[in-house]
Parts: structure tokens; C-alpha cells; sequence
């Protein structure tokens, strides 16, 4: 992409109403408008990363075997009078009249609706496991949207539904989603930790949050330090192997970690002092077992080996996607803009021409662009006719992992730079090396 | 993908809720359940197929060198009122309140939204040509929702728009959406022919709607025939070529095509008698021009290259992403199901193991989904133990284009069938054949 045909439009100045980082970047770097209270508008370097991080996500789910499906965002409110929650859900239910003043909701869940698909369709234990999810947008009618994305009304969230036709098996795809979310949040470059949670009013031990360490989190995490050095890695995950998933997520709640929900100090004080430590996190998502809640209430029972009925064993597991912007750049920015992780960045390199007009950097950048193109890697092509300074600003603003500089004291040499935004390192080599060393970079491309 | 592990609940009755051949098969092959009047599920299949749908078209339009964004499903009614469309629109248009009593609107459209965006970001001539698009939910709340997704209240539907600085420009960017969206249509083996519409209220003469041949279609189409042989094929484009762009567009539009809105007796007559035909049409796009309605009203500006300053030029361009799978389906099916086109099939082969538990046929079969896995092409493998009969009638039903049969007895020579859905026609082949065959009708992907 040429910068000067994108739509990339950088504030210089910090926007007043942004009160944390990634609000203020996502805002300065283009990458979002507010068109009301909590609702946005992604602009296209903002779409990028959202579609890069729903990509991820369903990778993973698909490769844990879960199957996506797209509910959509109205609801009629007669499938939540079944749950009961039509009425306990409060004024964070946008509800809806349409023109035949039928009563529906904009649905900032869909326990009930995927409830309400399996009943139709499912009846035997034969057709289990089963996993249905869905990246949809939901709505929250929050008293005080904040944040930026962080905290927004309309929200892209990714949830998912185990069906099984008994405890053990549920709680396996409990642990299925416990492993697919670590892998999810690895990819993206983020330390999410897995924390006991709250079961809230519908009871159950078997609940996760993952959270992910910044300061301005909105809860306050006690942690086992050791935690932060857990890693899946490239290890073989068969997710059909219920003692192999088990042991993962035994590895990975051991150590102490919980939010201020469920924190037990006599506990705490049991991990080494050295390693005891107190934060706060963001959360990026959360596991729930919650076993016949809702398929007693609604009916979805399947008959089992034996010949009797029983309600499905059923889970809910929710990965907040658009919220996974905000974390990432709470987790990774310093004071000169973003810093992308090569998982999500929006691209994967950018280009400076130090010397626009000049015809053999006008021709190196083009030649390193088509290159690029040919591995399968779009480069964001800085062609527009500033000053290199404010170019740089620019890359380092949006926070492309890479940058390849390109100007005609180099070229006389026969060499470009290629800048590490992380380490703010540059090294000189000759344009191939720089696209072959960008190749490596991201393998997976 | 394994049948046995996937969800596909198809059914064996017609539903008899379902006028039209594509609602029917829709609801029979368990690619959609109806949550309320008009608004929909969309199950694996069905999802799978709306994403193919949905890539094609983002391809196309970046192809055009148009730009994705994003904007939300809620949008205020203030904005709505800038254009004076608040009162204007009518029962159509879901009307929200929110807890604070605001005002609030499910987007039907999204004018108004994207002229917000350039005035916000955009004050010169030297930033366009730009056009911006995005493929979103909507809502329209239909006073009678039917046919399935085709007349559904919450649809899917990329809409783009573009700014330009002049009239001359504008046109180009209408005759560069004309040709990108013929591309898409017959990417997805559909014949859409670009007819003129009536332009309303807002006037202007350059409005095409684009409409698919099917005797169940809505529209009354009168047009000489030979522009159903009209192919873009595979020539090359070049959408910054304003004269090549225009001549394509004169191509595919000279010969007669009108619906009953446009049509003109008198010119029709002089059609030659033999090429003279009435038929019915679906609509699945539409393309506008519209000059400066909406920049004058909402004050979009952009100063010139004289130093003066004019509102921007724009046109708003739609496809309906969900309905043309209503629209696919009308145009190629048979009695015993669909027919997906390659180009948008959520499966590109099928594989039918006849006699499921037989060592050799499980183990051949394994084997063609893992080759064919390694050459990208996810095959859907019916491992269920079912009889042969049932199988076929489900793979007919569904409508890959492509199904590869295994049985013990053909494996004693050597071979599996390929089957053609489109013709039936079957061929004997060793399983090597079987995949290299596939690999080549499916090269793109």
C-alpha cells in the first residue's frame, strides 16, 4: 500500500478526551473515530489489526475443532424470557421495539440463542462434542463507555459454546479453550494469565479469566511471578487428548495468580516472598463452565447411551477482540507510538523513501515493494513528498515492527537499512538481503 | 472437515414455510435457522459459504484500489438529521433509545457516517481520488420480511463511496465500481447485468442496478440477450486508465437492459425480435452517483488546486453480500439441490466413503483428505455409517461441485470416482488423479 493513496489520517496532537495510551495512539495513529459514546468507527490502518486478531482467534478455534457459525445481533427478548435473563440482565440490555412493536435486543451475549439452535437440531449423544462459536458485534449500553475500545458499547467479541453430554466431558472442552486461548494471546505477543474468577450468581467452580499485566488495568492481580514465564511455545497440542490438554492447564494455574474477586491473602502469603507480586490487568477474556443452566431451562436434552435424556453439559468461553487492541498496546507502545507485535501488525514493514522524486530511490523503493508483494508481505510504502523526519514520525506513531529506509547516500553503497521499532536498532544491507531477512521475520505469511 | 465432527442438521422435508427455491435449500442443507421474522442464523455451511462471498468481494474492491474500513451497526440519529434522512426515512429504519434517551439508529445505510469521516479528516484536493468501503450488518426493517435472506430485516452488505474533487473524476470512480463489481459477479459464476435504475428522489442520471437472470426474481427485465454473453473474462484492468475503465463499462452497457422502472418501450422495439427478451431479475447491487447531496448538506469541503473550495463529489456503490447467496442459488441448482459455483462453494470436493469401517476404503479416504489438505483444499469427508444413498443425497443437496467416491471395490483396481455435481458425469481415476484433478480446477486458491 502507497501511503499517499491510503486514508491514514495521524493526529500530531494529544487528543484531550483520551485519558490512557492506547486510546490516545489509536486516535493519533488513525486507527479509530468516535461517532457516539462507545461507538467507533475503524478506520482502515484500525480495521487491519481487528481483522489480523479475528484471524488469529479463528485459527485457533478451528484448530482446537471448534466450528464457527454467525449469529445475528438482533434478538427476540422471547428467547430470554426462557433463560429468565430478560428481565435480571438491567439497563446494559439495549432493548429494541421494531415496527410491529415486537420487543428485541441488540444481544450482548447469545447463551440463549445457540441454546436455542442446538435444541432445534441436536438430540443424541451421538452428535457430541460439539463446539459452536461465533466473532460477532455485541452491545452494551455501559453507563460510562471509556477508554477508547477498551471499553466501548458496541464491541467485537468472540464467544463460544461447548455441548457435552456429561461433566467430564465438558470440562475437557473447559480445558480445550483454556489451551487455544493461550496460544491465541501468544500469537498476538501478549502474557495473558489465566486467574481464578468469580463464578457470579450462577454458581461453579470452573471459571478462568485471562488477563494480561499493564498499569492501567481495570482490576488489581496478585501473582506469582514465575507465572509470567509460562509459555505453550511451538509445542503439539492434540486436542482430542483430554490427560495432555489437563496437564497444560495444570501447568498453567498452579502458581498463584487471581484478581481481587477471588484473591485469599492466607494463600498468597505462601508464595516466596521474592516472587509474590501485586499489579493490575486487563481482561481479555474468560472460561466459564456453567453445566444445564441454560439447556435445563430451555429444554436442549440429548438421550444418552443408556436410553435416558439428560440437559447438555454446556460451557461459555469469550475472547473480547476488539478489546485486544487496547491490551496490546498498553503491553507494547513507549513514548514515540505503538509497537506491534509481527503477529497483529497491520503491515508487516514499512518503507521510507528518504528522497521522493529521486529517481533511483523512487526505483529501490518500488523494487522493494514488488518484492515484498511477490513473498506474500504488503508493505506500507511511504511515498509522500515530506521530510524524512516527519516520515519517521509517522512509522514510529503507527508502530510498524520493521522499517526499511531507503535514500540515495544508501543506494550509491548499494545498501538500504533495515530498523528493528523495538530496538530502534538499524543494520545495512542490500535491498534483497533486507526482503529475504523480512521474510524470515514472518515465516508464517 | 469430518461430517461426523461437523454441524451440518440438514433436513428431509421442505419446510413449508419456504416460497422459493433458495430459502428452501438454504433451510434444508442447514446453512440457515430463522431467529424472528427476518433475521437469521447462519450455520457452519451457510457461514462458510457467506465468507467466500465476502473475501471475493474485498478482493475485487482492493483490486479497484478502494480502501476497507469498518463502521458500527449504531449510529446516532443527529447525524441522520444533518442530511434531514432522520424524518425522512421512514418505518424502515430501526429506531433506538438508549439508557440515556439519545437517540440512537441500526445503520440501514451509511452516507452520512462516511461524510462525517472525510470532513473530519480531509480539507484537500492533493488526498484524492479516495474511496472508502466497508462490508457490515444492517438492519431494514421490512414491513414484510420473505424469501429468506433474500428480503431479510438484518442483511449483510458492502457499501463504498467515493471522493473526488470533480464531476469527470467521480464518473470514473463510478465506472471503476461498475467493472470491479462485474468481476466479482462472475467470480461467482454469476451473469449480473449492469441495467439503468431510476435515481428517486436525489436525481442524476448515472445509476445502474446490477440484476441476476431467475424466474423468481422481483424485478420485471426487458433486454436484448446478447448481454448475457458478455464476459469480462480474465483481460487485464488497469483502474487508474480512465478511458480503458469507461470502455468497458460502454461495452457492458450499451446493449438494451432496463427493468420496469427504466424500461422504454419505444427503444426496446428497435431491438431485433430474435434477441427481444422479458424475464425476471434479483437484484444484488447497485451503483450511484450522486454529486455533492450529501457533502453540501453535512459541509465536506475540499480546497482545489485554484485555491477555492467545492463540496467533495461522491457516490455510494452496494452489493448484497448476504443475498447473493439467495441470488447463486436461484440461478444454479436442480432438483436434488444446489449447485455452488467453484468460485464460492464452502467446500471445494466431498469425499464418500461408501463403506465406512472397510480398512482400505477409511484408510484411501484419510489419505485423499490429507493430500488434498496439503494442496489447501479442505475437502468435506462424510465418515458417518450411513448408506451410500443417504450419502449422495446429502453431497447433492449441499452442492459441492466436486465430489471423490471410495469404495472397496473400485480400490481393488485402483481408483475412486470424481463426480461433476453440475453433470453428473463420473470418471474413474487412481486417487493421485483424483487430487491433481481437483488442484486444477481450483488453481487460485
Amino acid at each position: 500500500m502507497r501511503l499517499s493513496r491510503y486514508f491514514l489520517p495521524v493526529l500530531k496532537e494529544n487528543p484531550a478526551e483520551a485519558q490512557i495510551v492506547s486510546h490516545r495512539y489509536m486516535l493519533r495513529a488513525g486507527m479509530i473515530k468516535q461517532q457516539a459514546a462507545g461507538i467507533y468507527s475503524w478506520l482502515p490502518l484500525g480495521y487491519r489489526v481487528l481483522k489480523r486478531i479475528e484471524e488469529i482467534v479463528h485459527q485457533e478455534q478451528i484448530r482446537a475443532g471448534h466450528i464457527p457459525l454467525l449469529m445475528p445481533t438482533i434478538q427476540p427478548a422471547d428467547l430470554w424470557r426462557e433463560s429468565g435473563r430478560y428481565d435480571d440482565y438491567g439497563q446494559e440490555m439495549l432493548r429494541i421495539k421494531d415496527r410491529q412493536d415486537r420487543e428485541m435486543l441488540f444481544g450482548p451475549t447469545n447463551e440463549e440463542m445457540i441454546t436455542d439452535i442446538f435444541r432445534a437440531h441436536v438430540n443424541s449423544y451421538k452428535d457430541l462434542p460439539l463446539t459452536l462459536y461465533h466473532i460477532q458485534w455485541k452491545f452494551r449500553d455501559e453507563m460510562r463507555p471509556r477508554f477508547g475500545i477498551m471499553r466501548g458499547r458496541e464491541f467485537l467479541m468472540k464467544d463460544g459454546y461447548n455441548f457435552d453430554v456429561d461433566k467430564d466431558a465438558a470440562l475437557h472442552a473447559y480445558n480445550r479453550h483454556m489451551v487455544s486461548y493461550l496460544r491465541t494471546y501468544e500469537r498476538m505477543g501478549l502474557t495473558a494469565i489465566p486467574m481464578r474468577a468469580a463464578s457470579g450468581p450462577i454458581g461453579g467452580d470452573n471459571t478462568h479469566e485471562f488477563l494480561v499485566l499493564a498499569q492501567t488495568g481495570e482490576s488489581e492481580v496478585f501473582y506469582d511471578d514465575r507465572v509470567t514465564g509460562l509459555k505453550l511455545g511451538q509445542r503439539d497440542i492434540d486436542y482430542d487428548d483430554r490427560a495432555q490438554v489437563a496437564k497444560v492447564c495444570e501447568e498453567f494455574t498452579t502458581l498463584y495468580a487471581r484478581t481481587d474477586e477471588t484473591h485469599d491473602q492466607a494463600v498468597f502469603d505462601k508464595v516466596p516472598e521474592a516472587h509474590r507480586k501485586v499489579g493490575r490487568g486487563i481482561e481479555v477474556g474468560q472460561i466459564f463452565y456453567f453445566g444445564t443452566k441454560y439447556s435445563a431451562a430451555m429444554g436442549a436434552e440429548v438421550s444418552t447411551a443408556d436410553g435416558g435424556k439428560v440437559p447438555v453439559e454446556m460451557g461459555s468461553h469469550g475472547i473480547g477482540v476488539s478489546r485486544l487492541l487496547g491490551a496490546i498496546i498498553e503491553a507494547s507502545h513507549d513514548d514515540k507510538g505503538i509497537i506491534w507485535p509481527e503477529g497483529v501488525t497491520p503491515f508487516p514493514v514499512g518503507i521510507v523513501n528518504l528522497k521522493q522524486g529521486d529517481a533511483a530511490a523512487d526505483a529501490a523503493c518500488a523494487g522493494l515493494e514488488k518484492a515484498l508483494l511477490a513473498k506474500g508481505l504488503e508493505p506500507l510504502y511511504d511515498d509522500r513528498d515530506e521530510r524524512a523526519g516527519a516520515k519517521f514520525a509517522t512509522m514510529d506513531l503507527i508502530g510498524l515492527p520493521w522499517r526499511i529506509t531507503v535514500g540515495p547516500r544508501g543506494l550509491e553503497k548499494g545498501v538500504v537499512e533495515l530498523t528493528s521499532r523495538r530496538t530502534g536498532q538499524s543494520e545495512e544491507m542490500s535491498p534483497e538481503a533486507a526482503v529475504d531477512r523480512v521474510a524470515q521475520i514472518y515465516p508464517g505469511i
